[in-house]
């Protein structure tokens, strides 16, 4: 058995956005663990307790707002994929399906998650049912309304949500207006880096790690 | 001063759905209750107390998952509309700011809003804020999760939503799949009627409508 493949999801899909560096974050801090087991060679890998951690950024889905004209929770829960009516929704259930965990990594924007984190969820239901799911929000207070949320939609897609949700502040990384390429990252402020390390964003964040590799071994 | 103008939103936009039969009964009881000041001449009309009640359907609104580059609470509070990068989000603005209190009819996808309506939210700030918010929920079990959230999201929007909200079991009327024209509006079932009767959801309706007025009267 392969290792369980875990996706970090970047949710926003504005440009400019720092989306893309806080998951870079989420990503770096995960797999320097040690004691989560991610780091191994993809190809000859049998152990079935080791997971591999890819980013999966909604902005390279191409979904419109909901257009959707059959009810996610109707179809044939073991194949859903061929069922939907729209060539964007098979695409998004076949990238999905390939994935046995998520972690959310979403902005707070009005007390609540962006409507394309909303929209990519609504679109499937089988495809999430059942999968371990983790919550990485940030913002101004480190985007905790948003995290409560998103939990309350993952409960209704009957996801197992980890317990631990790590909330980053960001108080001093700025987000230059207009002026970033496409390739371009934001770069993290060290200010919020030791901000963050010192209210112990790390440790929460390899608890979530070693959550989810626990939920894994579950299933 | 002409009578003030409240927007019934009919909040999602896939097709088809059931969405605008919904609004429309709440506009058909809100209407019809003679003590909600509504029915007057508009064009004569000078009572400041009076309301109009208008449907403003998002499907109508042309809007993209939230691509703006500039951040709406950071624009003219006065006069944002023209600071906007998109011209979609102009047009969005100039529609909004046209109205001074809103009721969100929302259906209730994976417990909570469905994206359409965070995005067209998320799109504005200036010309929702300090404006009086009603909320009517809908679902198999009148959509209540999805109206709790969308009371932290409008509070965040800083509007000021008043008590009442309404909440439709939609267990009857079905909703065709794939067989409606853009024109056909779903029938509501009977046996929903009465059980929203039964239940009192006309007057927590008129409740509604009569908080907005108070509300308004403030301003």
């Amino acid at each position: 058995m392969p290792p369980k493949r875990v996706a970090i999801v970047t949710s926003s899909t504005r440009s400019p956005r720092l989306n893309p560096t806080i998951t870079q974050y989420v990503y770096d801090v995960l797999t320097s663990d040690p004691m989560i087991p991610t780091n191994h060679n993809e190809t000859t890998d049998t152990d079935p307790r080791h997971i591999t951690l890819e980013i999966l950024d909604l902005a390279n889905q191409s979904l419109p707002l909901y257009d959707e004209s059959v009810i996610p929770a109707s179809l044939p829960a073991a194949d859903p994929t061929p069922h939907y009516s729209k060539a964007h929704t098979r695409a998004w259930s076949a990238v999905v399906r390939q994935y046995d965990a998520f972690i959310f990594v979403t902005p707070q924007y009005n007390w609540s998650i962006p409507a394309s984190l909303k929209n990519a969820l609504d679109y499937l239901f089988f495809e999430w049912k059942g999968k371990p799911a983790g919550i990485v929000s940030y913002g101004g207070r480190g985007g905790g309304k948003a995290a409560d949320h998103l939990r309350g939609v993952l409960t209704g897609l009957r996801m197992r949500v980890v317990g631990t949700a790590p909330g980053l502040s960001v108080k001093f990384t700025g987000l230059p207006v207009g002026v970033l390429s496409e390739e371009e990252m934001v770069r993290l402020d060290e200010r919020d880096l030791v901000g963050w390390r010192e209210a112990g964003v790390e440790g929460m964040m390899r608890n979530l790690g070693m959550e989810l590799v626990c939920e894994l071994d579950k299933v």
